[in-house]
């Protein structure tokens, strides 16, 4: 870590690439707010990408992938907030393909080179004719300063952009990875899909590129799909011009290792922002199983408690409430027993051998009153251990959810 | 159904069972609510039971599984609100027994005749001594007019209590089901346990009505056990005393059916009461698949569909929006095909062929503002079908579990 430093400019922040994002009115028609961005390489670039496992994938999620098995790069990125383009059947497709088509033109880039990432409601189509008339201007002179823009045209119950990016020492030369995501309510990254795009200038293969994104989508995102939800149109794609001076990547090298842990350490920083900026989110916790008989196991045990509403809703109440965390131990299906089971609230012991601990409860109260705090949880079996990362839940985040019918109404009629 | 009638008398309208309830405190020391119930039978009965599947399992759920290895049969069950006396170790092991025990030797019975049922905050020991002090009360005098006053005793979070009994023929003979029942946090049926006691004076062997038993279960309070998740109490027991004038009910005969038919009513009669009082639900809606390829996929789909904290804040906005539907349908893990999925709000197409339908928007908006209403989901695969009964999540369901801190500061002090 000693030699990764935190650098400016996001998504562009790696050598060689370049942003625009433009307001086309598809969040609100009649708003300037950003929903429309581009993110171009210089050169073709070596894309790795993991893709929603929900069975309704939307048109951009289909789209994308049908250009990566054929050619396996992209040198372009398409984004768009305010409708995901999901559930809108062929004419959804027509209207992804349509709009790569039209964008690459622009660009002097095939179809096939650009991958699309939509977000927003679903089952409702694209909004063609303000896309349409936006084209021209997205195109129009992408740069180096634009990486916030983008960051924040694919927001949408967000409250703050999210952006991040790295340098680091491949021997003596520098590479960069920057990316930005977009987050999610809480529960499940359902409507509020998570979309990250990551980009950098390290040379690597195809095979290793995949291989490390695998790898870094484990430890970051994939420990804040909360409840295994995913939604019709989660991505995360990564794209390697090798535009830096470094040398090409070998596989187990000293410098995969260094590409990766700084992968994961820019997937983590994006995935936690989307945890912190949850919806209506007024606390930051973090799940650590550990003594588990599996991975497995570890992974249910840490998976059950923070996806659990009663859990979730007793940490917003600022309730060390280890009943019910012992609660969602027992149902999550992992091998426990219950004579065994310690819990620690940010390190106090709450309860050790399934019984009450002599903890005092107001010190427990301080501790859940942080805005941060650790659960551990012990079941003294074997080895294995997990990590999640999750947020309380509030009842402004039911509120929050409630109604979408205003927009449909508005986007829709009748 | 034509040969059931309902009757009045609940946990105690089959002959020869009687009842009792008083308070003990266990809720709240200062009140005088209902917390501590008896329901004897005046013979021993034959028992079947259904028990939480959570591998923390509370101290009367495992006194009351050992009880019934070792007799396979009742004659009393002692029910408890304000305490769940789990995640108490042997100590609490050793206070069900020695309730059980003393009750029974009040009663005449002997403690492995006696069943245990609680309900209330997990990791606290039963209050003993107030517990004691009403063992005397407790035991003077059940009557038949008491099931009431046994359906209160066993509220916690319910507003309502919940009971219901039957009538049919079999052969010209009457026989009487009835039961009372408690209900649940609409998530998972957590903290607020669900329990279920039901008794009747039908004439049948252990192995029938365990058979009947399950079967009644699985298609009622299995069809509302919303997220899978179960409590550490959760119980159902069913007592058959044989104290009818009817003959003994033989496997497999139309006899056997009728009562099914019958046990079934009353579950699910007392499954929906439990939805229907969820805490703060403004919604009862009925989930329903068809069309699944099997009946694995179509339980998938529904348990989704019904567990979505996005779908359950919708309805409670009365929002029509079946994008959010689609959506858990997609990450069921159910074998599914978009361009096929249909799906039905109150009877009205919303989505058809995995596209928006054309009902007019307004007229969807009113279906789901009626208080309860079917969403039907057709998969179009082959001929698998699920139910779900379930609510709708409030703002106020969170703010209602904020916190139980203030309850154990109370009971535990420091």
């Amino acid at each position: 870590m000693e030699s990764i430093k935190r650098i400016k400019g996001g998504v562009v922040a790696a050598k060689g690439f370049v942003a625009k994002a433009v307001s086309c009115g598809i969040k609100d028609a009649n708003s300037s707010r950003l929903d429309f961005a581009l993110v171009q390489s210089l050169e073709d670039c070596v894309t790795a990408g993991t893709f929603t496992t929900n069975r309704v994938k939307a048109a951009p999620v289909k789209v994308t992938q049908a250009h990566l098995r054929s050619e396996g790069t992209l040198q372009a990125v398409i984004l768009n907030s305010g409708n995901a383009n999901a559930c809108t059947g062929v004419a959804g497709i027509n209207d992804a393909r349509y709009i790569a088509k039209k964008v690459g033109k622009k660009l002097g880039l095939r179809q096939r080179q650009m991958g699309l990432c939509s977000t927003g409601v679903i089952g409702l189509p694209l909004p063609m004719e303000r896309i349409k008339a936006r084209i021209d201007e997205l195109c129009d002179s992408p740069d180096r300063r634009s990486g916030t823009d983008v960051a924040k045209a694919i927001m949408t119950s967000d409250t703050q952009h999210k952006e991040t990016a790295v340098s680091l020492e491949l021997h003596g030369e520098t590479i960069r990875i920057g990316g930005c995501a977009k987050g999610a309510g809480m529960i499940c990254p359902s409507m509020a899909t998570m979309l990250c795009l990551i980009t950098t200038d390290a040379k690597i293969s195809k095979d290793n590129l995949e291989r490390a994104t695998q790898q870094a989508v484990e430890h970051s995102f994939n420990r804040i799909t909360i409840d295994g939800d995913m939604s019709t149109n989660d991505t995360v794609l990564v794209m390697a011009n090798g535009a830096s001076e470094a040398a090409m990547i070998k596989r187990n090298s000293r410098d995969y290792k260094k590409f990766v842990e700084a992968l994961e350490w820019v997937m983590l920083e994006l995935a936690k922002k989307i945890v912190r900026d949850g919806e209506r989110v007024t606390k930051f916790v973090t799940v650590e199983v550990e003594g588990a008989r599996s991975y497995r196991d570890a992974k249910a045990v840490a998976e059950a408690v923070a996806n659990s509403a009663l859990v979730k809703s007793s940490w917003n109440g600022e309730d060390p409430n280890w009943g019910r965390i012992i609660h969602a131990v027992g149902y999550s299906g992992a091998r426990v027993k219950e004579e065994l089971i310690e819990i620690y609230i940010a390190g106090l012991p709450a309860c050790l051998g399934g019984l009450v601990a002599d903890t005092d409860l107001e010190t427990l109260r301080r501790a859940v009153k942080a805005k941060e705090f650790t659960i551990k949880i012990n079941l003294n079996q074997a080895n294995s251990d997990y990590t999640v990362y999750t947020s309380d839940l509030s009842p402004e985040y039911i509120d929050f959810n409630r109604s979408e019918y205003a927009y449909w109404k508005q986007n829709r009629g009748g």
